[in-house]
């Protein structure tokens, strides 16, 4: 069983710009949409973009994964729900897209984030104690 | 072992657009450096976008994979190889970046697309037979 | 005097995908952030994007400009003001971009769309009645 | 007359993440194209992003006008021609685009980037004597 330690929605509308020739979101634009779910999460506990910056470490994507179920058309409204659901040695986070209205499941995804040591440019091989402290666990 | 029914390689040039805050091309970039290397596998085979339309079909992504192994950095040069291993119900292509100096391996993804009728807008559970005849595969 | 016919205020906070390696918003990006607000400045009149297509004309950007006075940091909330300033001949739209704490101008830009016939692919050289209709103009 | 102080063209492919639903180069997508040009022209005088940056210079974009003559569609080869037509106060740079095959102009468009002092922040009101330089002018 996977533990949550964390969980944000996050409404989205496609926008004109979000769409290819076959009147879609393409399939690259999603991760705009996982970055925005991901800051909301990561807001919640304290540990956005500059927070990062802040504790020495930034976090580069090393894996990302997309399944697209159905396609989002122009001006359909999407909850990306974004879950925290490892943090040990890498930031996972497992995201499920939903339509607003109907509650269908749209698209499916993770990323794998882990901590890079900003002075001395070194991947870390478990996180720092900082991330564990944001989401409260006693270590 | 992976069959290999088609094969190119892409040269890429990061750009400071494809950068972001820490100065390294933005992950969710690599998606159009994939279409890239994609479009040009397609051409080889004489089945791109166009000739997809022609034939009646669309093939959306159904998944997509990417494991990031090193940044990529301002105008950096770097070789996308993009390989066709599977065609019979997913057109699945797996795609490999090098550095184009030193050769070392900077990312490895894969891409799954499937036929989507485009009259009657029905997901194809095998591909259609164009897909094989552009492979030049007897059926 | 510019005659104001229609006018909206969109409130949108800089991403993290929207930055440069200069931790800054990239100047391309307003363009999404523009086309954001004029699609609520049209579905205030009930004629966005598909109601475009309904009516028989597309509607491409033929000038865009856009001046910087100020950049935007990741996670700062500004306000794009749209104002409709010219129908008859072409679509004008007058941009301002806000901060949305200090009430600072950001940006002044503008748009202007003119009516293509989806038929004839004919550029039409003054506005379809339609337009003026949905701004409420008796002609 | 405008004078020429340096001048490039560059060729690129419209690609299928350039596309709208218009099935043409979404116009936001330009300031792109813009930018791969004004790299390849500021290489020429030896002057691009890490020049700027070991100068102790950021050169933000402060102006960007496009007009759109033609539509670009997918596939499509066109040539950017970038001439740098000012540098004493502000770095203007004008741009044309043409079809490859017919030589049709497609687009035209400037931006202007000024200097900013990357240890104080301030705005320069001159352009530092490193552009001159770089230019091959005598001050």
């Amino acid at each position: 069983m996977t533990h949550l330690y964390a969980s944000t929605e996050t409404e989205i509308k496609a926008q004109f710009y979000d769409l290819d020739p076959m009147d879609i979101v393409w399939h690259g634009n999603y991760a705009r949409y996982f970055e925005l779910a991901r800051c909301d999460l990561l807001d919640t506990i304290d540990y956005s973009y500059r927070g990062m910056k802040e504790s020495g470490y930034a976090w580069p994507i090393v894996d990302m994964r997309i399944r697209y179920i159905k396609p989002v058309i122009f001006g359909q409204e999407i909850i990306v729900k974004a879950d925290l659901i490892e943090y040990e040695f890498r930031l996972k986070i497992a995201y499920t897209i939903f339509d607003k209205k109907t509650g269908h499941r749209i698209c499916k995804a993770h990323t794998e984030q882990v901590a890079v040591d900003l002075k001395t440019q070194e991947m870390q091989y478990a996180s720092p104690p900082i991330l564990a402290k944001k989401l409260g666990i006693e270590l």
